[in-house]
């Protein structure tokens, strides 16, 4: 299987994250190349994940989840696969469009308004809170086992001080990083 | 199982929808009240479905999946679902943002700067070029038949106008509405 990659995108990471996890794909990194997506991915974003039949798949968590079916890291269970769903979601909607967008303002220097930097950091703060909340006393988001909800939602949480973000008001979040961090087979993003 | 829901959104429209289609889920609506959500939603949001064991489930998408296990709308073979899951995460990254919140300042007159309404404009405008990338030639977004992709798809895209997008440029999202319009069991969002 082929991957189109970028290697400072944390949405890459994920499927990077799972596939050293999983020790069963070759990743193949790309440069992100819209041109060569187009006929990979409507939305003309990486990742986008080839089979070796050639099919293709976009958007971090389908990929995912797709790697994930029949491991250890997508349950099973319809509802706790909803409640793993329903982590994913919010990632995409509330999480990433803030987070990861200060982030990449910052890393790249791109100039952009005092509101939009206004706009992403309230959105994610609120995010963080909402995942906070959603750890407090838990040892990872879905069940009792690391999940893809746990690899969608550190890709990242775990550099969002990278987009200007002071994690130390969220101890749950910061005990879960380092769980996360401290799984067999992990790697991080750079790697 | 209960639904806490608002009216006016598509998100909860997703759910009513899929709801009506399947004639198997009783739906009660419920105020959007954040201040009752905090146990059921740690992200504060409808909508919010409660089984009828008091478990309970966020987000429109993870909601509408869980719903549909085991019939026609979800399909079963797994490149599928993850085709499906693709467009539903598309949905919630680059469409919802974009086409719902610009729906929501035009429907409540909610007070925004310029710089705001043309970044939801632009957004919007690529994520319809995408759909319609994603549709030529199709007559649903996934397989061959209707499935939880289009009615994830359809919720906001045909409200598009109300934030003003003008869809006469988009062909295959025109044609598309319509088939899923003329589903049997479909309703309007504003029942």
């Amino acid at each position: 299987m082929l991957l189109y990659n970028n290697s400072r995108s944390g949405n890459c990471y994920k499927v990077r994250l799972l596939a050293a996890l999983l020790e069963e794909l070759d990743v193949l990194d790309r440069s992100n190349r819209p041109e060569v997506l187009g006929d990979l991915n409507p939305a003309l974003r990486v990742p986008v994940l080839v089979l070796d039949d050639g099919r293709h798949l976009a958007e971090s968590n389908a990929i995912i989840d797709y790697l994930a079916e029949g491991t250890q890291y997508l349950p099973q269970d319809p509802y706790t696969r909803a409640q793993v769903l329903s982590w994913q979601f919010f990632e995409q909607y509330e999480h990433e469009p803030n987070i990861a967008v200060a982030r990449f303002l910052n890393l790249f220097g791109v100039d952009a308004s005092e509101e939009f930097h206004k706009r992403l950091h309230a959105g994610g703060t609120k995010a963080l809170e909402a995942l906070e909340r959603g750890l407090e006393g838990r040892e990872f988001l879905v069940g009792d086992s690391y999940s893809v909800a746990d690899i969608s939602l550190y890709a990242y949480t775990h550099v969002a001080d990278e987009g200007g973000f002071d994690l130390s008001p969220y101890p749950a979040i910061r005990s879960w990083l380092t769980r996360v961090a401290a799984q067999p087979g992990h790697i991080p993003i750079t790697a």
